[in-house]
């Protein structure tokens, strides 16, 4: 019986795990296919704080981990398949075995919803990207296009008129999905075009993003429109399927907690982009995991 | 008038700063004389991940300086004497002039308490620590002890037997205040002992802390008690007292807030040490920060 299993080896489930050594648990933690988490989606990062000069998102995820090594906390490579409430004990079942802990942090992160369209995988971090705060700055007097027409859609566009020549918003409805004051303000932003009733097809380009070729969903005409990013925003998912509904979530399976990042069961703590929350950057996952980790070290002293 | 003021540059303001300048808010940054925050107390930091190396308080201090410039965000040395709410926004009155703004990020920090004895401002940082979870590690097998008797000295006694070979609690009062289950976890275990009824008088060394002289308050009978490190827990104080009630705190004057870091007045954001939580730590300002100035930053796009 462990003290504590971490699930996730992102910013998050890393700073848990370096705070939990710290605190001498006897802890486990499994990452899986997707380690490191959607930072990995962008190539460098220049909003960790601490990084002036910003550095590539491989190097800052090793550093997290060796960090978390040397506290003496090991990261196994395992896949959590489900995990099952034994008492006020948790089991964990992965791909390599069955393993109980006392409690449970939950990192395991969100992927951003793919278009799923030809050029999308060739271009990621070549122009593609799925976070208008990390690399918005690459873009500085680019043109580039927008997908999505819900609040964080638009609120990234705005955003991003900090930085691009010429944002166009393309949208498959007529109307769009973000509140109405974001929407009011990106109209009156001479920057922003809307590109509307219309899908992509297509990124185009040879070695990085030149263009994107859309489809008009009334009159089918295709059409080029050339540009340097795009920035996809048809929603994020968090990866909590595994979980089948063992903790309370919204309706997107986003993790409810309370500001000590506790879950809905005892024992249970979630933090960064599985949780549900307003703001999802490597920071903040960070915040979260060390204070998860603080919560479960607590839970566990008045256990024992 | 500006967008945003942000009160305090320690790792919260500094990283609320970073944000703030990438959401291309006008933003205003003011630091007191104590600049840097609590952190400063520890020489060097080993759990702010991304460096498993450890650095230099400074050092860190000065990188989120820079990276704060480097987004376009100023930061003046001025000290804020009051703040003043006038219709919906703020005026902050300061040593050298008014300045007013649509919201305010409060990140004003916390200061341990001080014994007040001979020695303890000579060696803070040579031996002398507020944060066992900060400086732990560096008294690895070597004797220590904690002054005082609340959760947080009970705690981090605990936490601190990880690393020193014996630790002292010394207490004023025959009973500790801290909750039940941490004292008795406490006289379990075999590292501590109790020093009840007792004073500091004074912190004893040369170049560094060699023992303390302590009196019991019953006998006045002086005693040094040999050691290597001396924390001291005797209560942390929120830098709040200038906002003279203006926000909901609680009974020591933390700042009350949701998770988005929103106080009780709309358009007033706190985080970092000043707000009130359960981790104090310099990733969870730092995550706080992000968060309030992302609050502050859609608080003045559905202002605008």
């Amino acid at each position: 019986m462990h003290d504590l299993i971490i699930i996730g080896a992102g910013p998050a489930g890393l700073t848990a795990a370096l705070y939990a050594g710290r605190f001498r648990m006897d802890t486990l933690v499994f990452e899986s296919l997707s380690a490191g988490g959607q930072i990995l989606l962008s190539p460098s990062i220049d909003n960790y704080p601490g990084f002036p000069e910003g550095l590539s998102t491989d190097e800052l995820i090793s550093r997290f981990k060796k960090q978390a090594e040397e506290a003496g906390i090991a990261i196994e490579s395992k896949e959590v398949l489900t995990v099952e409430q034994i008492s006020d004990n948790f089991k964990v079942m992965t791909s390599e075995g069955n393993f109980e802990a006392k409690s449970l942090i939950i990192a395991t992160g969100a992927m951003p919803k793919r278009l799923d369209v030809k050029g999308e995988q060739k271009f990621t971090g070549r122009g593609v990207s799925y976070c208008g705060t990390c690399d918005g700055p690459l873009f500085r007097n680019k043109e580039i296009v927008v997908i999505g027409g819900g609040d964080r859609a638009i609120e990234d566009a705005l955003f991003l008129t900090g930085y691009a020549s010429k944002v166009s918003i393309i949208h498959r409805r007529n109307e769009l999905r973000a509140s109405g004051i974001l929407v009011e303000k990106a109209k009156r932003d001479p920057k922003i075009h809307f590109i509307l009733e219309s899908i992509v097809e297509e990124i185009l380009g040879i070695d990085k993003v030149e263009a994107v070729r859309i489809k008009n969903v009334k009159t089918n005409a295709q059409t080029d429109v050339s540009c340097q990013g795009v920035f996809i925003f048809v929603g994020i998912k968090p990866n909590t399927d595994f979980l089948k509904n063992l903790l309370d979530s919204d309706d997107f399976g986003f993790i409810i907690t309370d500001q000590e990042m506790r879950a809905s069961k005892a024992g249970v703590f979630a933090c960064g982009d599985c949780r549900k929350k307003s703001l999802y950057q490597v920071v903040t996952a960070c915040g979260e995991g060390a204070a998860a980790a603080d919560s479960a070290y607590k839970y566990i002293i008045n256990k024992r």
